[in-house]
């Protein structure tokens, strides 16, 4: 792995060449972006130098999409017929199946589908972090015999990240609950607030400032996300509702298994 | 304002004295509570020594009723027929109706509703912070024309606390929306993880820690503002629910508005 190229030079992308640089990784970082973003990854030194679409796909061996989703599926289509049969391609895309489906159409590139659970809520290579992955899982759908994904998993250890296989239906599941759920739920809960008590926000405490953390995000962000997890999305919506509703008749029981969940996840496992 | 008892020396009753000690206050403190919260609240120096329920409730022209709300109800009873006719009478309970439904029993001593909206997750006199009040509001149910209200008022201000003068009517309907839906939220949020999807916390990021922060809460603690609150917490509940429904067909809009709310929360206003 010597010609890296990423793709969308934003904070994932400018983020993951800042890291790079810092781990110790020496070969040549190309970046394919807007102009303003390949700015600002020069600037950052977040990549060496801007390449065009088909420049990067010929010359990289590792090509990391790093676009919103729908970007993603859009470069995997257009990179097919062109990128180089050595090369891995991989992605940052937050969901997995639509993406994964996409790449089934390359036939000379490897693709491995990639999540690096990792964010902030500051936008653009101006806010790339090297440390934005340590210690934050990075979830690969696969583990291709293919030299190129070997050196990259070597670099994401190195980058301070925590490896961990799903395959794109189980990511999917799964972020559904842990990421997408809570996201509608904390714009359910202000938008609600909003609309029927906007005065409530006089006797507000630090318990509302972290429910409606998440409602700061832009639908921009999250079109492509919601649109590429409908069926795992509804589920998980489908099961807090009921959740709700019996809580209204009795909201005991809920506490104890609640308190139980949320003290788990706070606890450092082996992993 | 010269003689105070703390009824309930716990993190909100001894944090109240050492808030009155720092903030210049020479008078008397007196604790009625269990042993073990006396001792921790002369050790911290929160009180300056314990007295019996009937002692304190002859001696002190300021009575701060720091339990939880039963317990509070169940002092307004006792107190009726004992306390001195020119002591004031205010209370520290999350909820207000109750509270103050009860205080219409007493015929000497004046009642003035109240609720300071502070806490932390550590309870007891030992997690007391004298700071605790500072920049937070204090909700008060009434402006009684009454020499201690005065002097009590001062001290809430001296303390750092910004007072609100609420109706104990819309101070319930308030925190339903503002504290105890959200609480509700998170439980349910948790819970339905727990039984539906224990593995998520696998691919967790700050979000879902944020959105299961309040879940950590113990139903002890919720027990009674629930059963207090039921009417308008239900109301609550029920437009979430209906929020949520909605958004299963179309998220969008609601992105837009609840950003907004959040957003409006996290500005600093004049008042």
């Amino acid at each position: 792995m010597t010609n890296v190229a990423i793709y969308g030079v934003g904070l994932i992308g400018a983020s993951f060449g800042l890291a790079l640089r810092q781990a110790g990784f020496t070969g040549e970082i190309a970046g394919v972006s807007s102009p303003r973003s390949i700015e600002a990854g020069l600037a950052r030194g977040a990549i060496d130098r801007a390449l065009s679409f088909e420049e990067a796909a010929s010359r990289a061996d590792l090509i990391f999409l790093a676009q919103p989703i729908s970007g993603i599926i859009e470069a995997l289509h257009r990179l097919a017929p062109i990128a180089s049969p050595h090369a891995l391609i991989t992605d940052a895309g937050s969901t997995k199946r639509a993406i994964c489906e996409a790449a089934s159409s390359l036939t000379g590139a490897t693709f491995l589908g990639g999540h690096p659970m990792a964010g902030k809520e500051s936008r653009g290579a101006e806010s790339a972090d090297p440390d934005l992955f340590r210690h934050r899982p990075w979830v690969l759908t696969a583990t291709p015999n293919h030299p190129v994904a070997e050196a990259f998993r070597h670099w994401i250890a190195r980058i301070g990240a925590r490896e961990i296989i799903l395959d794109a239906a189980t990511h999917d599941r799964l972020v559904a609950w842990s990421s997408h759920l809570p996201q509608l739920t904390s714009t359910a809960l202000a938008a609600t607030l909003h609309e029927l008590a906007p005065n409530a926000s006089a006797v507000a405490g630090p318990g509302l400032l972290d429910s409606t953390r998440l409602a700061l995000s832009s639908f921009d962000l999250w079109r492509d996300i919601l649109a590429t997890n409908r069926d795992e999305i509804d589920r998980a919506l489908e099961a807090l509702i009921e959740r709700l509703q019996r809580m209204r008749a009795n909201p005991e029981p809920d506490f104890a298994t609640g308190a139980d969940f949320a003290r788990k996840l706070r606890t450092p496992t082996a992993s």
